[in-house]
């Protein structure tokens, strides 16, 4: 049986969320999935950072309060994220990298992937960042020290869409794919079906935790844009800048628009789509597109995320689930570790 | 490069659409899945039987004029289906069996399916029949005789629901599903939504070619309760038994009971689910049920098929895609291949 050293790197909700599921069922997985995991390494540029090379107890990470410095309240723990020396020298098999997304440069994340992987450490993240802005040179670098790069949950949270496709649609020929990839621009979408403006619907989002308090990385479409070119790049065999897209949000819908919509028996969606061309290569965007009733992304309401593959074999298979949410997101991790085992052990 | 020799029980409309799979394709699978397929065999109780340990031309056979004992024109064929020489004695590795549902004993395809298993041939089928009355026999069988025993085509056609269930979303700890699993009844509701009566509903589904001159296994259920079966014993870990699923059908619904659906925001729709229960049992039943709009399954309109899956982790987790079609279907037993080479090439 297998037990994988894990260092956390970022620890806010979603590794915290990872942290509490191997507290609960870390017993389970071993006959389950034929592995444990045992973490000896948390660095957070908040709370600290904290090496325990015989094993961390989940239960008490999990538990942590919130509060700068945190982790200095534990034995051995400081006040300092020391990250470079969590990932590299923690004695750690595999780095879950959960930091923030920096569309811009994809830092500090990317440095700590690059750090892992150089180190000879499996990685799993659930940062988009990292894998739409340096994706080709992360993976090369894997496949170089011969260890696993997985981030299944970069895209959809822990509905899965990459391994869905690459795995189980395999040999299929996706040609194509049509995404609903942004729970905030959707759920303002639904909210001015039921009557709400714009702002008024956008208001409503940031009440609820769904939008931040600029929103123009979810409503404008740069985050659905990250996803389109880490689907585009994996599925489609892409090699697409995220410039290469192009961006339109959804602000200038109006009430007038939606309802026009509903006469014709249609939505509106924000969308993100990549198609391979008839010369080969890939063309991409976001943009709202009105959709069809009977189009199979047309009923995904609220926060759900969706993705409709297109293939001459099979026409379009949908796949919709939850696109955030901290434990659904601490799965991603989890489906990694698992995918990652399975391809060690079976090498 | 492996090449698998292959025998296609069974030659309707699956095999051949994989018969022209191969005749179009098997060049690029070479580098694309990283192995070919090679044709040694064909047997069909109505078009005769054929070997050819060489390998028999592809392209030829998907072109086979569908009349009876077609196969004895083709150089070394015979008008008689010798079933179990070709299945034993080909040469073949793989038993593709395509051949009719028999919901009463699964039979002659289960016989196939032993035999095949029983010679240490690997086998993958499309057939509801085996798997829902004979599943934990035969793959037992697979394991003992350590071959792979593969039917993902046998719920959703070539919509992948088997393994993205157990591969893609492993350790969720799914805890139960609903599917609308047969694409005629479903066209039916449809149909009747549209404000067509049921009688007139079947009809043109008839027309369209969807139903049977007998459509009862389609409209009563009997077609997803073997469905449900195959997903609650796989997916569930449940031993259920076809007797164990409660079955009720759509033909008791009348066009009033659309129409105050729709007034409450709903939708009628035939669902097969299976739940797990706090003792560890598993129920599962085949009903008509009343889906609020915003229910996941509720806009799966016309001959779609879709199930969605329950887990503490993730909430729902759908996938929506054909249900049926020959090239569609014949795309699931190319994804068993994949599906067993990647276990052959690995162990």
């Amino acid at each position: 049986m297998t037990e994988y050293k894990l260092a956390l790197v970022g620890f806010g909700g979603v590794n915290r969320a990872l942290a509490q599921l191997i507290a609960e069922r870390n017993e389970g997985w071993k006959t389950e999935l034929g592995f444990s995991l045992k973490i000896v390494g948390v660095t957070d540029l908040f709370l600290g950072s904290l090496v325990g090379r015989e094993g961390l107890d989940a239960g008490v990470l999990a538990r942590l309060p919130s509060v700068k410095g945190a982790l200095a309240q534990l034995p051995g723990g400081t006040v300092e994220a020391l990250n470079e020396a969590v990932i590299k020298d923690s004695g750690a098999d595999i780095i879950a990298e959960a930091t923030f997304t920096n569309p811009v440069d994809g830092e500090p994340a990317t440095s700590f992937c690059r750090w892992a992987l150089e180190a000879g450490k499996h990685v799993v993240t659930t940062n988009k960042g990292p894998i739409a802005l340096h994706g080709a040179e992360l993976k090369a670098l894997a496949l170089r020290n011969k260890v696993a790069f997985e981030y299944e949950g970069s895209v959809m949270s822990g509905t899965p869409v990459i391994r869905l496709a690459k795995q189980t649609l395999a040999g299929s020929a996706i040609n194509g794919f049509e995404g609903i990839l942004n729970g905030t621009s959707n759920f303002v979408l639904t909210c001015m079906e039921g009557g709400l403006g714009f702002a008024e619907a956008v208001r409503q989002a940031q009440e609820l935790g769904y939008a931040e308090a600029d929103p123009s990385a979810d409503v404008e479409g740069y985050d659905v844009r990250l996803k389109v070119v880490i689907l585009a790049n994996e599925l489609l065999d892409a090699k697409l800048q995220v410039s290469d897209v192009s961006c339109q949000g959804i602000s200038a819908l109006t009430l007038d628009d939606i309802a026009k919509a509903r006469q014709e028996g249609a939505r509106w969606k924000l969308i993100g789509a990549a198609t391979r061309q008839a010369d080969g290569s890939v063309s991409a965007r976001v943009e709202p597109r009105l959709l069809r009733n009977d189009h199979p992304l047309a009923a995904i309401s609220g926060a759900t995320n969706a993705v409709s593959f297109t293939s001459p074999l099979l026409g379009a298979v949908t796949v919709s689930g939850p696109g955030a949410g901290r434990m659904e997101t601490a799965y991603a991790l989890l489906s990694d570790i698992i995918s990652l085992h399975s391809t060690v052990a079976t090498h």
